[in-house]
C-alpha cells in the first residue's frame, strides 16, 4: 500500500539535491529527473515541495510521467487535507469567469478571440497572443489581405457552391485546415481532441503540434471517417527520440497521412507578452535566445523549456533523408519565407508534396514577410513551383475573404493556428465549431458574390493586390549587392 | 358585424398550427400563409398572439395583406381596452428623440446623419449604416473621393453655373439621384414618397426599390410634372412574381422611365450590425448566408428575410431575354465592378441603356472596390463603354466636391443612397430636401471655383488622380496566372 | 448743435423703411443706404436701433461712414447714460483673456497660435482658421512640406547667412512676405498697421487686402525706408468702384509697389467653422454659394457680405486690359493651382510680373492642391516659367524649413497669412515681430546645416521631393479623355 | 589658511564686475573668467553669489577648474552652516525617484528608456529626448528600420552565430557601437565611465564625446584589454585649443585609436523641448540658431553653451590637412547625408577611414533623412565608396533586427547614442551593460533565424526595402534643375 505524506514533510525536498512534487495527489521524486527536464531545472524546483498539478496539467500529455520517472519515483500519496487552501485570488488559476455566450450569438472571429481572452488563464493567453518583438509581422499578416481587393463578378448564377478540394490527394471539404499549435489544454480541457471534434463536420485537416498536450491517439480518436491529420515534427538534438516518435505516427497512418516539418523557427523568437507572464511558475514560455544562459536576458532559463532539445542544425541535404529513412509518409515543409526557398523545396519533389509559407504567426522573426508575400513572389519569380508542389499558407487568417484571397494567388491549403485555439478557448468544441461555421460561411458567401462555384474557379483575375505587389522584393535592382564588400582591400 | 376579440383571447393562438396575429386593431389567421411568408415563419411566430402592428407597419407596403391572405383569415377586431399598455422603455419603439434642429441650421451631409442616428430607431439605424465584414468597402468608397485632387482654373467667367443634364435621354436638373434602398419608412413615416417630394424641386431622378415600405403608385403621388423614376427588380425565384410585378410598371411608364436591375447582391453581404440588431422582433435584417440554414451562423432564419426568394441563378443569356419580354422599359444594369462586365454590358446595348458601377454601398462584398476603381479601369481597358453606354455610380458620396470628381471620369449619374435616407430620418421631406439643397450647393460652388459652367464641360482634366490610379486593377502584370494549375500534374 | 437722443427712442426705428443705428455714440439714419450695403440688408437690420459699435468697428476702416453716407443721415448724438448696460457674460466680445505670455517665451509657430486661439473672440478666430469643407486643402498644405526631405552637405563654411534677396526687383531682407487677408482688427486693435511694423525690422514685404479693417494710408503709417507693400485687388462688379480704388493706390506708389489680383475665389469657399460662428450679429462669414439667395443653405444672407460685390466674370482677355488701363503698376496674380494657368500667365509678361501659387490657405475648394504640387507641376511641364516669371507661393507655411523647401523648388517669395494673423492675435505688433522672429531663425539655420549662404544657392539638390513627386498630375496616361463623350451618339 | 565666508557675504557678488560662485564648499572669484566662459556670461550671473556645485558638476570634467582660473581666484571655503537649506520641492534636482526595477527584467529597450525617464532629473531627460523642430528625423530614423522586410531562409545550420568583426582593423566582439554624446553624468554619476564599464564584457567600441563631463583618463580607466575607443573632436574657433586637446588624445592611442570628426552639426539643430527646460540655471541647453543675439528667439544666450566657440568654418581642403598636421590618428568623418559627400570623403582615404552616416539623431536640422537614406544612396549611385571606407551608421536603433538590416545594406558599424544614455539613466553601468545584453541577444536571435552565421555573411538578399528604396533621393528626374533661374532676365 502506498505511503501517505502530509505536505508539510513534502515541502522540505526542495533542492536540486533532493526534490520532490506532488501531481495527481501522488508525490514524486523528481531529483534524478531534473537534469534531462525538456523545460530545464529551475522551472521544476520553483514547484519543487507542492502540488504542481495546475502548472503540469495543462502541458503534458497523459503518459509522460511514465515515460520519465522510473517506477520507484513514485513515492506514495499526498492526505488532500494537508494541503494549503487554494489562495482566492491567486492569479496563476484560469480565472472563473462569467459564464461565456452561447457561440451562436458570436458573429466574428474578433468577438471569439474577445470571449476567449476573458476565459482563458492570462497565461495561455499570452502565450497564444504574443509574437516577437514588436508585433509587425503579425499586424501585417492580417494587414495584407485588406490591402488585396476583390472583383466580383456579376450575371453569374450563384445557387450552387462547393468549397470541397484536394490536399495531397485527400478528399477534404474545405481549403482550410488547422495548423500545429502547442498545448491547446492551456486554452481548454478539450485540448486538441476538442478540435478535431470541433472542424469534424466540415471535413477539415488538422496539422498535429509536436507540443501537443494531448498523446496523438487521443486527438484523434472518435474522428470522422475520412477525417485526416498531419503530425509536425521538430526535430530534437538527440535524433533517436525523434525516431521513435517518427515510428508511431507511422503506425497511425490511417489517420496521420503526413509529417510536417517546421522551419521557421529553429530558434525562439522573442515574445516579451509570453515572457512577462512567465513569472508566475510555469513551463511555457519562449526564451529571448539560446546560447549562453548567462548572457540570457530575461528568461532566466524558463522561456526556453518548449525549445529546449530542439534542433537548429537542419539542412536541405541531411535532414530530408534522414526523414526518408524513418517514415515513409509524404514531407510537409513549413516555414518557407522566400522564393529561393521554395524553389528548392521543388528540387526535393516528390518526398516533399507540400510547402506551407508561413511566419510562424509572427512569433519567430519580426519583420518576417507575410505569406501573401512569398506567394507574390513565387508567382513572380518561380510559378513551375505550383505545378510541382502544393502550396500552402497561413497567418492571419481572420475573415473567409481572408481564404479566398489566398486561394486566388495560388494557395491550395489555408491554415488558421490562434483562431481554433481561441475558438477553443472560447467554448471548447462548440467554439472551434463556430470558428470553422463563420469562416466556411464567410468563403461560401466570397465565392457566390464573387461569381466563383468551386474552388479550381478561383484565380488571380478575382483580386487586385497592386497596393501589396509593389511591395514585395524584388532583388534590389539598380543597387549593387555589396554583400561581399568586407573582403576588399580597404 | 365582425367578432370583437380579447386581447386575451388571441394570445392563445401561438403555434405552427394555429397562429393569430392583431394588425391594425383587425385579428388575423395567418395559419395557412406562414410557409409563404417571405421573410421566414419564425419571424411570425415571435409576434404570434399579440399586436405586431409597429413592426408589421414600416416595412409592408398597403395591400400586402389584402394580396397575400384569403378574405376568411380576416376574423374580426380587438377590444383595445384589453390590449397590454405599451411599455414605456420599449427599445423596439422609435424613440421619442428630442425635437431635431431646424433642418436649415445643418450644413453637410454628416452633421445630418447625426441628426438621423439620434431620430431613428436603433433597429432602422442599423439597417442603414450596417456594410459587410469590417466596412472597408464602405469607408473606402469615400475615402477614394478624397483622395482625388481638385485642378482649379483661373480667370474663368462663371457667374453661369447649369447642373441639368440628361439621363437615359430624359432632362434632369442634376446628375445626382436617388439610389434604390429598402424601407424607407423605417426611418421616418414619410417613407418613400418623402423622397420623391424632398428631390422634386431639384428635377432629380429617383430610383424605387423592390423592397420599398409603400406601393410604386404612392411614391409617384404628386410628383412634379416631367419629375421620373426608375423601378428597382430584384428576380425572384418565382418568376411569375416578377413578372406581374414587371405589368405593374409597364402601366406606369409615365412616371417609371426603366427598369433597375441589381446584380452585385445575389446572395446578402454580412452585415453585423444589422444582425446584431436582429434579435428585437422584426423582419429586418440581413443573413450571413444562404443556403443550408442548419449551418447559418448567427441569423437563425431572420436574417434572411429580404433575400427569401431572390433569384442567385441571373445570367446575361437567359435574364436579358426575360426582361424583354416581359417590359418594354429600358435596362440599367447595377453592381458592376469590373471593367470586363461593363465590356460584357456594352454588347447587349441598346436593350441595356446604362450601367451603375456600384459595390452596393459597401454591403455586399467586403473589400469590393468603389465605383471609382471601376469607373478608372473603364477608362484604361475599354473607353468605348462610355460612347454605347450611360456610366452611373453610387457609394461614398459625401460633397459635392465627390460628385464632380466622379463626373470628370465619366459618370453621367451620381447616386446617394443613406445620405437619402439620413435626410429622411432626420427631418422628413424637409431633410431630404436639405439634403439636396446642401449637395447641389456644393456642386455648384465647385463647379464655379473648377472653372466649368455646364455638366459636359467636366472632365479628367479638372482632377489629379493619381493617388488612386497606382492602385486599380491592373492585370498582374509579371504574375503569371495560376488559376488553372490545379490541374497540373502533381 | 448737434441733437441728443434717448437710446429708448432709436430704438423704434429697426424697419426697412426706417433704420437707424448707432455708431461711435453717433446716432445715423441709414435707411437710404440700405439697399448698397456690401454686406447685405440682413446684418444691418440686426443691428438696428441699437449701438452697432462693437460690430462695426473692426471690420470697417475709417472713412467708410463718410464715404457712404450722406451728411443729414448724422442725425445727433447718444446719451449714452441711457444706453443699456453691456452684458457681461456677452460671448460676441473679445474675451478678457488672461494675460498673454510674453512672445519671447514662444518658440514656434504653433505655440503662438495656441495663445491667439485663447486671446481672440470665437468669432475672429472661426474666421481665420477655417477653410472649405473638411479642411483637406489646408491640412495638405502642411503636410506636403513634412514630406519632402532635406538633404544637407557637410564641410561647407556657414559663418555667413544672407537671407536677402529681391521681389519684383525691390530689394527684401528675407523671402517671407504676409499674404492679403481680411480685416486684421478681427485678431488685435494693432491692425494691419501692428502686421506692418511687426515685420518692419526683417524688410519684410506685406500685401495688403482689399478687405483691410484699416486704411491703406493708416497701414503705411511709419513703415521703414524700403519698407514696400502691395495692394490686392477684388474686382466689383461696378468696376468704377475699383478703378477709384486703384487711382488710390496708384497715388501711393512710393509704398505700394504693385498689385495683387486674387482669382481663386471668385466665388466664396465653404467654410463651416466660420459659418456656424455666424448667428451672432456680425458681418464675418462666408457663403455657402453664390446665386439665387433662396437656394442658399445656412448663410441666409449675411455670410456673403465679403463677396458681395465681387465679380465672377474675370478673364484673361478683358481683365488684364482693364487693369494696364487703370494702373501703371506692375500686377501679382494669386491664386494659380495649374502648371496651364502659370503657361498662360506666362504670356502676360512683363504686365504679369509674378504669379501666386495658392489656394487660398485651403479656403476655396477643398481638396484643391498645395502650392507644392503646382510649383511641381511647372516645374515638370513648363520650367521657362520661371525665367519669364517670379513665382511666389503661400499655404501650409509653419517652419523655417517649409520655406527652404519652397525656395528649393523655384519659388522666389513664400507667403504666410493665418500665421500672422496668429501672431498679431496673440501680441500684437510685438506677436507679428517674433513671428518673423522664429521663422528667420529657422530659416536661417537650415540653411547654414544644408551649407547654402546665400537664397541663391538654394535649389533641388537640397532636397528630396519623391514623396511628393509621385503625387502631382500627370495627364492620366493611359486614361483617354472622354471629357466629350456625352456628345456622342447613344 | 584659507579663509571661511558666510553664504550672506557671498551673495554680495553678483555683477559682471564682480562675480563670486561656490564650487564643493569653495568659493571662487570669476569675474575674469566671465568672458570666456564657453557658454556665455548669462548663464554664470545667474548662478553668481551661490552654491553652484549642482548645476556644475554634471557637466564639468574634473580639472576644469584648475584649467581655467588663476590660484589667486580661489578665495576661500563657505561656511557650511550658512548655506541655505535645499528647496525640498526643487525641481531642479535629480528626483529622487522610487527605487528601479532590477535591470534584468527589462525586455527592451522602450522599457529601459521608460525606467530611464522615471529616474532622470527633467533637465537630462530634456536633453538627451529632445530633437529638431518636429521631431520628424528623429521619428523616421526607427520607422525606416521597421519598413524594411527581413528574409529568413530555412534549413540552414544556426548552431553558431558570431557577431565579432573589425572596425578600421581592430576586432571587435560586435559591430554595435556607443555614439558621442555629451556629459553622461547628467544621467547617471558613472557617467561615460560606466558606459565604458557596461560594453566591456561585448567587446565593443566607444566614441567618447569632445564634451564628455568625465576626462578622457577617467573614462578608460579600468577598460578591457583590447577595449577600444574613439574620441569626437568639435573644432574650436580659437585652434589651439583643439590642438591642445588632440596632442592629449595622441599621447592615449592605446586606447584612443582614431578621431571622429563631427560635421552634420555646424550649429545647433533648434531643439525646442531642450529649449524649454533652460529656464532652471543650467548650463544645458541648445539655441535657436547663431549669429547676432539680439535676433535670437528663446535662447537668451543660454542655449548656445555647448556650441560656444565651436567652428562653422570647416571644409574639406583646410580642416583635413589641418587635422593632419595635429594628429596621427585615422579620421572618422561623422554626419555625412548625402551621397554626394560619401563619394568626396573616399577622395581623402586612407586619411578618412570610415564615415559615419547620420543626422545626429534627428537634433541638427528636422527632415533630414534617415542614415539608411543615405546607405542606399550610396548603393545606388557611388557604391564603390564601399571598398574603399569603412561605412557606420547610427539613429533610430532599437532592436536587433534594425542593426542586422542596417548590416545587410552594407553598414560596418552600428551606433547607439539615446539608447547607451539611457542605459545609464535606467541603472548606471548595469543599465548599459543591460541594454547591450538586449541588443546583442537580438542580433544573434534575427542572425540565426535568417540562416546567417558571421556579420560577413549579411547582405541585401536578406532584406526587402522596396518600400524604403521608392522615398530615396533620385535627382528629380524629369524636373529640371532651376536653382540658378534667378540669375535670369526677368
Amino acid at each position: 500500500m502506498a505511503k501517505v505524506f502530509d505536505a508539510a514533510e513534502v515541502v522540505k525536498h526542495t533542492s536540486a539535491d533532493d526534490c520532490w512534487v506532488i501531481l495527481y495527489n501522488t508525490v514524486y521524486d523528481v531529483t534524478e529527473f531534473l537534469p534531462s527536464h525538456p523545460g530545464g531545472t529551475k522551472i521544476i524546483l520553483k514547484l519543487a515541495g507542492r502540488d504542481a498539478t495546475e502548472e503540469y496539467d495543462p502541458i503534458h500529455p497523459p503518459g509522460t510521467l511514465e515515460e520519465n520517472l522510473k517506477p520507484e519515483a513514485k513515492l506514495g500519496t499526498v492526505d488532500p487535507a494537508t494541503l494549503p487552501k487554494p489562495n482566492a485570488g491567486e492569479t496563476e488559476k484560469v480565472k472563473i469567469a462569467a459564464e461565456p455566450p452561447g457561440m451562436q450569438s458570436l458573429l466574428n472571429l474578433d468577438e471569439i478571440e474577445e470571449v476567449a481572452t476573458k476565459q482563458m488563464s492570462k497565461k495561455g493567453w499570452a502565450y497564444y497572443y504574443s509574437a516577437a518583438d514588436d508585433l509587425i509581422s503579425k499586424k501585417l499578416n492580417n494587414l495584407v489581405y485588406k490591402q488585396i481587393l476583390l472583383r466580383p463578378r456579376i450575371f453569374v448564377d450563384c445557387t450552387r457552391c462547393d468549397t470541397s478540394t484536394t490536399l495531397l490527394g485527400h478528399k477534404v471539404g474545405t481549403p482550410l485546415y488547422v495548423s500545429p499549435s502547442a498545448m491547446a489544454r492551456l486554452a481548454h480541457p478539450h485540448g486538441e481532441h476538442g478540435i478535431a471534434q470541433g472542424i469534424s463536420q466540415f471535413g477539415a485537416l488538422q496539422i498535429v503540434s509536436n507540443n501537443a498536450s494531448m498523446t496523438q491517439a487521443q486527438i484523434v480518436d472518435g474522428s470522422a471517417p475520412g477525417q485526416i491529420f498531419g503530425w509536425q515534427i521538430y526535430v530534437q538534438n538527440d535524433r533517436k527520440k525523434s525516431e521513435v516518435q517518427l515510428a508511431r505516427i507511422n503506425k497511425m497512418s490511417d489517420k496521420y497521412k503526413f509529417i510536417c516539418l517546421t522551419l521557421d523557427a529553429p530558434v525562439p523568437g522573442k515574445r516579451e507578452l509570453d515572457e512577462k507572464a512567465k513569472d508566475e511558475p510555469s513551463s511555457v514560455s519562449a526564451a529571448v535566445t539560446v546560447g549562453d544562459s548567462a548572457k540570457r536576458p530575461g528568461g532566466g532559463g524558463i522561456g526556453q523549456q518548449l525549445f529546449f532539445g530542439t534542433a537548429s542544425d537542419l539542412t536541405w541535404k541531411t535532414t530530408l533523408p534522414w526523414l526518408a529513412k524513418n517514415s515513409p509518409l509524404p514531407i510537409v515543409l513549413k516555414g518557407l519565407q522566400t522564393h529561393e526557398d521554395a524553389y528548392l523545396a521543388m528540387q526535393y519533389a516528390p518526398q516533399v508534396k507540400a510547402i506551407i509559407l508561413s511566419n510562424h504567426g509572427g512569433r519567430a522573426l519580426d519583420t518576417a514577410p507575410p505569406a501573401v508575400h512569398t506567394l507574390l513572389e513565387i508567382r513572380k519569380y518561380c510559378p513551375e513551383v505550383f505545378s510541382r508542389l502544393e502550396v500552402w499558407v497561413d497567418g492571419g487568417i481572420k475573415r473567409g475573404t481572408d481564404v479566398v484571397k489566398a486561394l486566388c494567388l495560388g494557395a491550395r491549403g489555408v491554415g488558421i493556428g490562434r483562431a481554433a485555439l481561441f475558438g477553443l478557448g472560447a467554448g471548447g468544441t462548440d467554439g472551434v465549431r463556430r470558428t470553422f461555421e463563420i469562416l466556411q460561411a464567410e468563403i461560401e458567401a466570397c465565392m457566390r458574390l464573387l461569381g466563383a462555384e468551386k474552388i479550381d474557379d478561383l484565380g488571380p483575375k478575382f483580386i487586385n493586390s497592386r497596393a501589396v505587389e509593389r511591395d514585395i522584393y524584388d532583388g534590389h535592382p539598380g543597387l549593387e549587392n555589396v554583400g561581399m564588400w568586407a573582403k576588399a582591400n580597404l
